[in-house]
């Protein structure tokens, strides 16, 4: 190890490796709870790509696995720390190294933050949709690596709908390219869409290509209130069935509205059941019409209160207030927050078992999230020093993962499968598809030290695996 | 050979297995020109994903390849057979499994025809966007493998925007199913992905869950002549940047309206430079402010004639021209169809270049296509029995290749690179990444038997392979 230590030392920048344990602890975990952090030999600082290509070959070389770093705002613990690692930072690879308006596209370091990228091609009237939560905070690399979602998806999708080409240092340290400059193409397989998402497991991303759109009008907002979930979950059905295109559709449940109001006194509705906030950034006349048809769409499933406004300030207020709901959350205790998507118009089905397993398990659960797109992030908030109840806190969020699954739906909708959500694989998917990505693993990073041990398992052994290669065909 | 043949007989479903080479003459090839096609050994047509898990595997077992076949409209010789090849058409498998109208999704078979699916699904109220030119007459199969366009991509995006879920036959013969129902999920590595566009060479896709839409409003339509293409560039780039949502941005240049006003007399401008067409379909009143938006463009980018209507006769007709421009120009000759894209912002050099080409070789090049999306189809029209002319005019095809890759492009938007385009790759790519596509293929496909000799290179020997595996890292 200390052999591997001095050539990097040798081979990266000045300042770029750091040993000292009180620096390098706070590089070694994301954001989630449960799962696993170990203490790794080294942080990489990354100023430049030959600084990763360096530490990649390196660490090949050696057998040591590299685990690449964002802003470490993930919440599946995707760059977590395995002992011994390199954590490969890139929070200093934040240039924006172009941005073209007459192309509309930007090209960025993976350390670039993405409220940064967004401030920056306003200037030239551009607009860099996806907006996570964490955008003022996580970086384009990590969003790339997570495939990360936000509010915007129901209209603009996600990350990897904005992703046109990559430089990446594959697990052998070479550095390529993939992808375009074009809307179109289909020169060749989609390697784009291979590495969006694939958390540090086939390659470091970076340089990434981004697609931009014209900056949309300031939005139209409409909020409506319900009584019962049925009714919310039929109103979020019907919306998304609706000519409209709302560039924002939110649900939050009784639990988070409580949490919000507790904290900040804003005067929501806490009897309802549930609230829907929708935008829609429709140039004028359009996104009046658009929250107009929402309201009415809210008023004839039975909404208890509904308002709609063009006024900026109240926009942002009401914005404001859903990203509210998870700090809210943090502050009453322990906040276990899980990511499901169901299809839209099982919405309502999803928020009944998840309030049947909050009283099962006699825990407190609040629900908010993406409606519009079926992905919700059921929270579960509890004490975390007793036992029992972390227990129950954990089978609490086992069940409400399997209630997805039997609805149609998947374990992650954004935030990622990372070692969190390792386990539930197996029940979304056939373990053939593990067999088929540790082989697509083993081509891009042979020697296996790309974020090793997360969901992707080692290729096994060649002379054992299950899809050696045979002779050409003979035609 | 014969063993082979006598185990499929077996194996298969009645009347699948064709070996009278009067029938199999008619699956050899796909609509390509400038492709090599080879004499199948049979022709496989497939009832059911157990007739294709048969032959993949009898095939896999005797090293004989198999070539995958929807409709055979391809452009690109992705379908065209190799000697002693199996061609596998899944032209019988062409049931629509189910459409669910509250989750806006349908499953189908991948030999159900385009437009039969669109016509199913709009007395749903529903709405199948990918429309390429070929829509009456491809399958969904074929458009997956290819990643297909058409015209409508500006707003609605190409094939593999809309594909959630599939069922595949791997070249093992086992079959998997990858993907999901909701709208937003990152449960793994994104495999849907990688099968759409893979031209039948990773699997074969025996079951396609597709997303559907609401079905638009009838679209008001624009139409403005430009007196040189500097102006007609420059106009789609502004609408492009604009705020308006185009559903089609179509151009057509002065060669291309002299074709179709010669065989049908339809009253096109042929002294214009070029034509631009293009429609809204929002909701009433946004798709009447939108075309007016565009023909206030048009106006200011210094267009000769404009016009705009809601009338939806009127609007058919217009589309009706643009689809004619093909036919128009295979009624001349021998008609070369390219497809290239170009960052949108470049239309005009690429029009221009495209000029220039025609007139160093002395050939009439036609071109129209999807503008909106930077993706042309520049048309080489010639006397096919001269060999001095066929050399002028592949001469021409390349060089518009080449100007497109010169343009910050790609060799093609969206009719794939099959065998036509694959001596182009090296100028797009480095031939790393051939290497990732020959080992990707080898995990999917060790037997190396899914139309193998198309894009994709075999992968080296194992003991060779420069991707070779390596022990586990030691943490």
């Amino acid at each position: 190890m200390t052999q591997l230590l001095a050539e990097l030392e040798g081979r990266l920048s000045d300042g770029a490796l750091v040993t000292d344990p009180d620096l390098t602890a706070a590089y070694r975990s994301d954001e989630s709870l449960m799962t696993d952090v170990g203490a790794p030999l080294a942080v990489v600082r990354a100023r430049d790509v030959n600084d990763v290509a360096a530490t990649i070959q390196l660490a090949a070389a050696a057998r040591t696995p590299v685990v690449v770093r964002g802003a470490g705002t993930g919440l599946s613990g995707g760059a977590n720390a395995l002992d011994g690692c390199i954590i490969l930072s890139t929070e200093r690879m934040n240039r924006i190294v172009e941005i073209d308006p007459a192309r509309r596209l930007a090209v960025v370091e993976p350390g670039v933050l993405n409220g940064d990228l967004s401030t920056a091609v306003e200037v030239h009237g551009l607009f860099y949709p996806p907006d996570p939560a964490s955008a003022d905070i996580s970086t384009i690399g990590g969003n790339v690596g997570t495939n990360a979602g936000g509010l915007c998806c129901i209209k603009y999708g996600v990350t990897g709908n904005y992703v046109l080409g990559l430089e990446v240092v594959l697990g052998t340290g070479e550095i390529i390219r993939t992808g375009r400059q074009t809307v179109k193409g289909v020169a060749g397989l989609d390697l784009v869409s291979l590495f969006v998402g694939s958390g540090g497991t086939l390659g470091v991303v970076t340089e990434i290509t981004l697609r931009l759109l014209a900056r949309p009008a300031h939005p139209a907002t409409m909020v409506a209130s319900f009584d019962t979930l049925e009714a919310a979950g039929h109103a979020v059905s019907e919306m998304t069935a609706s000519h409209t295109r709302p560039s924002m559709l939110e649900i939050l449940d009784r639990n988070t509205l409580n949490a919000i109001n507790e904290w900040k006194s804003v005067g929501l509705d806490t009897s309802a059941a549930a609230l829907i906030i929708a935008q829609s950034d429709e140039p004028s006349p359009r996104a009046e019409l658009d929250v107009e048809h929402l309201s009415r769409i809210s008023t004839d499933a039975g909404a208890s209160y509904v308002a709609h406004s063009t006024d900026r300030f109240e926009a942002d207020e009401l914005v404001t207030i859903r990203k509210l709901a998870y700090p809210a959350l943090e502050r009453r205790g322990t906040a276990l927050l899980d990511d499901i998507a169901v299809p839209v118009a099982a919405i309502a089905s999803m928020l009944i078992e998840i309030e049947r397993i909050g009283q099962e398990q006699g825990l407190f659960i609040a629900t908010f999230g993406h409606a519009g797109d079926g992905n919700l992030h059921p929270t579960i908030v509890y004490e975390g020093g007793d036992p029992e109840t972390v227990r129950r806190a954990h089978q609490a969020f086992r069940d409400i993962i399997h209630a997805a699954l039997a609805l149609g739906g998947t374990i992650t909708g954004e935030h990622g499968v990372g070692s969190l959500k390792r386990r539930f694989l197996r029940a979304e998917r056939a373990t053939r598809i593990d067999d088929l990505e540790s082989g697509i693993k083993a081509v891009f990073d042979p020697a296996g030290i790309l974020n090793p041990g997360k969901w992707i398992r080692p290729a096994p052994p060649s002379d054992q695996h299950p899809l050696r290669r045979h002779d050409r065909p003979n035609a």
